[in-house]
């Protein structure tokens, strides 16, 4: 069993083509041998956004701090701390930070 | 893609032997069609517990709410608000609330 703060994960930005202002910490993935499944905490400055893109894969969202905007198949939709975001393999998404604070969120994704 | 409040969703009781006072809502689940991996949120009250046991597949947990105590393979670990958990397989684990306020965490498990 491993235990951490996520806060104590290092941080790395995206560098990803459309993002802005976006860190990722890699809370349990390959380090930690994980077989199935890792997670990601994404931290996005106000202001900042995640790219806008579609895979073949899923995420499993839970929105840490903060309040932004989700694009989503059917258009833009709010997200705020507490909630919880499924987004289907093929679904164009991108989550952008609209508030004032920092917008944090868990984003995890199969192994692939 | 689908956008809820987790404290929206349905919370059912965790009626597993050695479990006391916890309650379980599916945020992420058979439901909604997702494919590899399952995000479930546990609520604890303050005294309550999850059931000790071990199995054959991974947790990835993270601390949305309050403090406890994690039992691991390793002896009792104190577990708070922003603490990331991998409980690898067959690792024997527990989680109970030492706190006065709500445990709550989320807990992902690969679909089997």
């Amino acid at each position: 069993m491993k235990i951490r703060k996520a806060d104590d994960v290092p941080a790395e930005p995206v560098r990803a083509e459309g993002a802005k202002d976006v860190e990722i910490r890699l809370l349990i993935h390959e380090a930690e041998g994980a077989p199935n499944f890792y997670m990601r905490q994404f931290t996005v400055a106000p202001g900042g956004q995640t790219p806008e893109h579609t895979h073949a894969w899923e995420h499993e969202v839970y929105v840490l701090a903060g309040e932004g905007t989700a694009v989503t198949p059917d258009g833009e939709r709010p997200v705020a701390v507490g909630d919880c975001v499924y987004v289907a393999p093929g679904d164009n998404h991108q989550f952008r930070n609209t508030g004032a604070a920092e917008m944090k969120f868990l984003c995890l994704v199969p192994k692939t």
